[in-house]
Order: C-alpha cells, then structure tokens, then sequence
C-alpha cells in the first residue's frame, strides 16, 4: 500500500497515455508511443541527481505494423486493468499479470510470454514517470531484514504497525515489505547504515552487538539486493541524513552488488533516481584488506578475470579508487570472502577490520 | 541461543567423544569412530516415526593411515572449539568454522576446503546424535517467514521477544530465527499450517486475507526451505497438533521442496525426526489440476522428464497417490506455476481453488 496521492498519480499518468492514444486516433494519426532507448550507449550521468540515467535518443513503438499495433493493444489492455487495481487498492506481481491476460476477453491483447509483459511493464514506468510499485506490481523477489536503532510505522492492509527493529523483533530482524513506501521512520538512534552481502555476516554482526555499540543500521542484503531493499536503503540516506556504507565479498561480482546500491543498472536506469544511493560507499573486502590482512583466498577464476575487466571499462567504475582496487586485484590474482575474517577469530570482524575501515572512511 | 539443558548434553556428547579417542589411546588401540554409511541403499523406513533414517550399515574413520590419523586430528580440534563456544554461548556458521581452523596452532588440524568442515560437522551431528543447531552452528541461509495467527516467545541474546505473527508484524511477516527451538509458542488461533513456495503467492495469500479468513498460518518455504524453516514447521505440527499441507508449483523440482518438508534427504536423514513432517500432505499444483483447472502450462524439459522419471524409483515416493500424478504429468507432458491460477483472476486461488482443495483433503 502507498499513500493515496501516489495511487491518484499513477492512475492520472496512465489514463494520460490512453487518452493519447485517443487523442492521436482522433487526428487520424497512427498511435504511438516514444520511450528512451535503453541500451549502454544512450546512459548519461546526471551530474545533479549523480546517478546513471537514460540520454536523449528514443524509439518508438507505433501501430504502422502489425506487430506494433499489437504491442499497443497489449499496453491499453494492461493500462486497464493497472487503473482498476489502482482503484480496488489491490496489488499484483509481474507474473500474475502475465497468467491474468489470459482472462482478457480479446486474445491478440494476451502476452505471448513473461518477458513482453515484464518488458511492458518497464516501458510504462518509463513513459508514465512513476515506478511498478506506484501501479502496484509487487516484485517477484522479497527484500531482506534490518536489525538496528529505529522505529517505523509501517503502513499495512491491516492497519499501522509501530516497530522498533531491536526491541520488537526476533534475531532475524525486521522483514522489509515488498514496497517500503508504506514505511515512516519515527525515531532513530542511527550513526549510519551498514549493508551486508551474506546471511553469515550479518548474522555475527548482530551475534557481537555491532549494531548496539556503534548505533548502526544492519541493513542485509542478501546477495544481489531486491529493489524493496536498494529502495529502503536510499530513503535511510536521504530521509534521515545516514552515511551508507556496503561490506561485501571481495570479488568482481561482489562489486556489482555495490553497484546496484550506489548506482543502479542499465536496464534499469530509470529508477535510479528512486533505488539509487550514489553516495552509498565500499567498505571492503577491497583487494588491498586482502595483502594488508593476509587473508585466506582463491585463486580468481577466468570468469572473475573477465568480469574484473569488464568494470574497468564499466563508467560507474571509472573512479581513480576502483581502478587501482580492481588492477591491484588482477596483479594478485586472488579474491576473499567477507567471512575469511574469522580467520583471525570471530570477533576480528567487529573488534578490529570494521572499526579501522570504517575510522579511515572517516565514518566513526 | 537454545536451552541451557540442550547446550549441556551437545558439550557432553561431544566431550564423550573425545574421551573415546583417549580411551582408545589408553588401551593401546588405533583410535577410531563409527558412522552410519550415508548413501541411497543405507536409508530405511522407520514405522515408528514414519521417517527415512539410516541403516545398520556403518564405515570407520580410523587413524590406521595417514589420512584417516590426520581426519581425527582435525575432528579433536573441531570438538575443541564447539566446547569453548558452547561454553561461552556463543554461535558461528560453517564457513567461519572453516576459515577459523586457519588460527588453529596446528597446521595439520587445519581444513583444505570447506566440503571437508561441512562433512567433519555433519559427522559429529550424527556421532553425538545432537543436530548442527545443538552445536550452536547457525546455517548459512536464513529461514523464511511466518503470517497468521500465532503468538509466541522468541529468546534472543537482547532478552525475550513475545510477538503476535499478525498483529506485531509488518506485511512481510515474521522473520523464523536461524535455529527456531529458541520460540515457544504461547497461544494461536490455527486451523492447519499452509506451507507456501513462492514470495508471489504468499504475497497472493496475505493480500487477500487467507491467513484471517480461514484461521491459516502461512510458512513462505522460499524455493527449497531453509531448516529453520522445516524445523518450526515440524514443530508447529508435533507440538501444536496442526495439520501441514505444502502448495507448490506443479513440477518435478516442486516436487521435492514437498519431499524435503515430508521426509528429509538422504544426504540428512541422521536429522529426519528433528527436521521432517511425515503427515504433512501435498495440496497442489497437482498434475491433475492441470487438467481439471485447464492452467496455462508449460511443456516439460527434458530435464523434467528425467527428473519426474527418478522420483518414480524414489523410495520417498513410492505411493499409489505420487505414481498416479507423476504418471499422469509424463502422460500430458505439462507443468505449471502455482501463480498460474491468476489466469483465473486473482481471487480464483483463495475463494475456489484452495478451499475446493483443502475440502477435498479434509482439511477444511
């Protein structure tokens, strides 16, 4: 559930293109519909907002054939059906809405496979300049769990629910909804925000207090983060003025997941400005935490080689930081886990490597 | 954390096994350790807890080479360190485990990969016949959630948590601990426990209100469940007399997360009567829904095929009910998503089809 004004916003954007659909049949013109190109060469960095988002070269989607007059067909049938959702104050997921065309009394409007109506979906939010979750589409993927000093109010169908994500949760945190815009935050005790890959580290940061003693947010992740958890993650900093930092693994793909923190992907960057937290910064495992604390390693794989190299060209990684991380990585031919730290013991993680990061970060 | 009672009997099995080695020493022996043999001819069918458990046959680590010595050197230290750790009421996951055994003074105790912790950790549970949990070993993926009408108390390190799995929960539900014997359960207003594979359709479930209308509690399996997850739900029908049904996709692989609630696996039938529900039964999507429902299916992949043909030959399969739908799926040649009811309309899984269902199963 998100607050009224934004299901009346969304309803009004999409209604606005059905209506210029009509508008252009009314002036016996062929109807279409303009939408960014979303491809590497047409992302820009917005040097306001800091984030990646789409440049100036579009493609159209017209109804001069027969296969783009279907592709609009299908867009008004889902416009539809979006609106009445809107209306009843209901929600569904991509994959619902792909089995539900099959319920739609003309058959060339029904989606041939998961991949057109997700792809539609994309072009909606584009064009209509709201996200899937202001049309209510949950994802498919649920977000992850916060442990630390804050009180929310989470508006739910079934009325407010005030938690505080230390005192009124278990050890497995507070779950984050599918759209955390149904979340206020009350109160907070917070220094900054610390989002963690893996289950393992978050839960021996929780296990050792970390959260406690240094007023942090454990924010995890879970591997690749759900946008409801990249979402939640960028209100923390801008609503509350948080410092965010991600402790990952030490390994290209790894980096990717800081990436999709600080600055979203290609196919996605038109939510960057909703899901994005350029500001989100690396608090290892760097490549350099490897040499310093004599870590256990692996051998990089090929594969890691190649994707290493592919961010050296990627620009979200062209920063003087990144390259020298990512070049010393491949001179030494090795990745670490972000639990190899227990090699030093189980507190090593908490009582020492965070601190001196987080110190030299100038975040404590 | 667990019971002050449960941590005492892990320590004394695990020092009486020590004790076994110096014995063995002491009495002039090569020290040695039996294990049950843990492969497909080795599981039986125990009448009595109507589980899969392991047979008679057993093999013997024992120190008469090199390898087998250097195998109960490394087992030595890692009771060491499950001693101290539970002694100081503390918790690590299994990769720490590994990593740790890096500061190990010995180097010859120190393990060469983590297949070879994992195993050393699985033979210990099944020697000192206590679970990985009792070793306060936290697994490495994270349980799922609970919705419905439950109230129960949940020790963690910050002290005792009492929440209300509907009503002191946000939309996302309640987060099951790492190792859930940490919950009691207080009072609950449940008519039988719904076991859900996708976040889609717990979402489904919990948007329309299944949980409140038809007194349910919905367990999110997540794809292949967590044992946090099987273990509350094992818990939730042993001690609260509920009846367990499993909603899944309709296929072979779906098949198995079924499996893995009802009976366990091979590689972890020393932990059937801790972490399987032998009554809990299969809702759907069954093959004969398929049918029945006329869904929007999908055709089988060769890999189905071989996959539905192998459950055929499974002894945990091996019923008049499975050979029928399994024979039946081979025969139609289709599978389908449990979202695939959508193509109904969105209500059709909650007002027709589960009803319809669980009436028939007599669970309603």
């Amino acid at each position: 559930m998100s607050t009224k004004q934004d299901d009346e916003l969304a309803q009004e954007r999409l209604i606005d293109l059905a209506a210029e659909f009509y508008d252009q049949f009314a002036a016996g013109e062929v109807p279409r519909m303009e939408i960014p190109t979303r491809t590497k060469s047409n992302i820009v960095f917005d040097e306001d907002s800091k984030v990646w988002v789409y440049g100036d070269r579009t493609s159209t989607r017209s109804a001069n054939s027969v296969r783009g007059a279907r592709k609009l067909l299908k867009a008004s049938y889902a416009i539809e059906f979006l609106v009445n959702q809107l209306e009843e104050g209901r929600s569904s997921t991509l994959r619902e809405l792909y089995y539900l065309s099959e319920s739609w009394d003309n058959e060339e409007a029904q989606f041939s496979s998961q991949d057109e109506s997700n792809q539609l979906i994309e072009d909606l939010e584009i064009v209509a300049e709201v996200t899937r979750e202001d049309f209510h589409m949950r994802p498919e993927e649920s977000g992850a769990t916060l442990m630390g000093p804050l009180e929310l109010r989470e508006q739910t169908r079934r009325g407010e629910r005030e938690i505080h994500c230390q005192k009124d949760v278990g050890e497995g945190g507070y779950q984050i909804p599918n759209n955390p815009d149904t979340i206020d935050f009350l109160d907070h005790d917070i220094d900054f925000v610390l989002c963690v890959e893996t289950g393992g580290m978050r839960d021996r940061l929780v296990e050792n207090g970390f959260d406690e003693e240094y007023n942090c947010l454990v924010v995890h992740l879970k591997g690749q983060p759900a946008r409801a958890t990249r979402r939640i993650t960028k209100r923390l900093h801008d609503e509350l003025d948080l410092p965010v930092v991600v402790f990952t693994d030490g390994d290209p793909w790894s980096y990717r997941i800081y990436g999709s923190v600080a600055y979203g992907s290609i196919k996605s960057a038109h939510l960057s400005e909703y899901l994005a937290t350029p500001q989100a910064r690396f608090v290892g495992i760097q490549p350099e935490d490897i040499v310093e604390y004599d870590l256990p390693t692996d051998p990089l794989a090929d594969s890691d080689v190649n994707a290493l190299e592919s961010e050296l060209e990627d620009p979200r990684f062209e920063t003087d930081y990144w390259t020298e991380q990512i070049e010393l990585q491949l001179d030494i031919e090795k990745k670490a886990e972000q639990q190899s730290l227990a090699a030093r013991g189980l507190d090593f993680v908490t009582e020492t490597y965070l601190p001196e990061r987080l110190d030299a970060m100038g975040v404590l």
